[in-house]
């Protein structure tokens, strides 16, 4: 660099900073439109799976080996062996959960593939250094001493260890009393306001990409905790598969965001800081489960 | 008192902290057993709506006068005019909202008594000192400096103003861009995870006390924001009605636990210390979202 071209470099900063405190931050909606394609990634066919309650009504649901990776595995197999098709989802609770599973489960009767399951060792969290790169969030959250986003995934830590949040959309594991109960043979998605008083207490395996609208608007069960005390009101599953086991042609074409592209750093402050005309009063603030965490169709850039 | 009983008083406490220490606190289930008739009490009839989609599928909308008088006032007008009568839910949006009035306002074809309503001046918040006794929760929030419950609902606070809170189930006033513009003959429901960003943007009216499985169910609507772009998918209202101007027979008995209640106290705390056998890790900590504000049908004592 030729000595004579810092002070133009100066002013052409300055003139720069001058532009930019004239034109306003960019919207959310501002940030996507002008994300680049290589800000995006396809999720791991062999990771995604989608549940079919029908040809009409598919649910896809990506999977996070990378915090759960014994309770993914063991997910993995029972798709493999087929152990879902045909199940019903058996719990539809208002604000809080859609279950699926075996309706016998514990019983003599319980399917013999979730028999011969393994119990596995609660996968409750990883360590901070497992769960990197964090992008972390400015605000305070209840429930946690930091909360930010890994994977494109809601995230909490107390510094040392980082887990899962329970988000609108993220899928876990049920379990009976004991740690180990779970082998990931009954899966939930949360439809309801976050029951962050969930986390750490049961093992998250991935959220739901799209279709989440075919659970959340079901008929909700009649019984304690939602579940369907009729039979007949269990709402069947027709399949689940991996996306990598479906021709391609049939396989949903999604991307989603990736949480360390710059795209995605923008999103955060245009979500704090609201600047679409409607709002009168933007916040400043945002909450983990209000971040968005964008999906949309391949090919839509 | 005589001088020698002093020490009887003593030896009782100390007697009743010892037996304290080894009996668990009660969880939530058992608070609510164990809570006393006269700490429910009944929605007033004349601050009570009934919206019905159809006979079995009754809604129950409790108003907060205390917090959004004049927003309150018009939609009792509005009620008493049968404006709702017949127009439909016209937005259905995942995880966010259900919203319902007259398709045409802001047009020509708008019914015209809607166009009749005053605008009125926005009551996003109310005074410190107007919004007590206020039950203060213990834990941060991302949002606002004080959050808590006054009247079994919902409430946040800066120290000076305080406001109510947007959680599952609370009842808003649409508007457009101007602070001014919701006359309360578009309302809507929250039925996602709790968009907190809306405070102070929107005057909430209340919150649904029954019913709201009816409105968290229905199909999402097909267009932007969970709008209908057919007329014909849009759900139709039958009718909404005070509670006072229903027969006796046909009211929803239903009763509010008082959030001035000692059991209501004890909640709290049974909340943030999760003590069912379940929980493996109790968090300590709560989420105003999350703190139910329970309801049950009366004589259930």
């Amino acid at each position: 660099m030729r000595p004579s071209s810092i002070p133009l470099v100066l002013v052409a900063l300055l003139f720069a900073t001058s532009l930019m405190a004239r034109t306003p931050p960019p919207t959310a909606a501002e940030v996507l439109a002008a994300s680049k394609p290589e800000e995006w990634r396809a999720p791991d066919p062999a990771h995604t799976l989608v549940l079919e309650l029908d040809a009409q009504r598919r649910v896809v649901i990506e999977l996070a080996p990378r915090f759960a990776p014994n309770a993914v595995a063991n997910i993995l197999t029972l798709v493999e062996q087929r152990y879902f098709d045909a199940l019903p989802i058996v719990r539809v609770q208002d604000n809080y959960v859609v279950q699926w599973g075996d309706p016998a489960a514990g019983t003599p009767e319980a399917r013999s593939l979730g028999k011969a399951l393994p119990k596995l060792a609660p996968e409750f969290t990883v360590r901070r250094r497992d769960a990197a790169p964090f992008v972390k969030l400015p605000d305070t959250d209840t429930y946690a001493r930091e909360v930010g986003v890994v994977d494109s995934l809601p995230v909490a830590g107390d510094g040392r260890l980082r887990w899962l949040a329970h988000c609108y959309g993220m899928v876990g594991v049920g379990r009976g009393n004991e740690a180990d109960s779970g082998a990931g043979n009954e899966l939930y998605v949360v439809t309801g306001h976050a029951p962050r008083h969930l986390d750490r207490n049961v093992v998250l395996v991935g959220r739901v990409l799209d279709g989440i609208q075919h659970l959340s608007s079901l008929p909700r069960g009649d019984g304690t905790m939602g579940f369907f005390t009729q039979p007949a009101s269990r709402i069947p599953i027709q399949r689940i598969r991996t996306l990598a086991e479906l021709p391609e042609a049939e396989r949903p074409a999604l991307e989603v965001l990736d949480s360390n592209s710059a795209s995605f750093r923008q999103l955060i402050s245009a979500r704090r800081y609201r600047r679409e005309p409607w709002f009168l009063a933007p916040t400043g603030r945002l909450e983990l489960c209000n971040l968005p965490l964008p999906i949309r169709a391949r090919n839509a850039s």
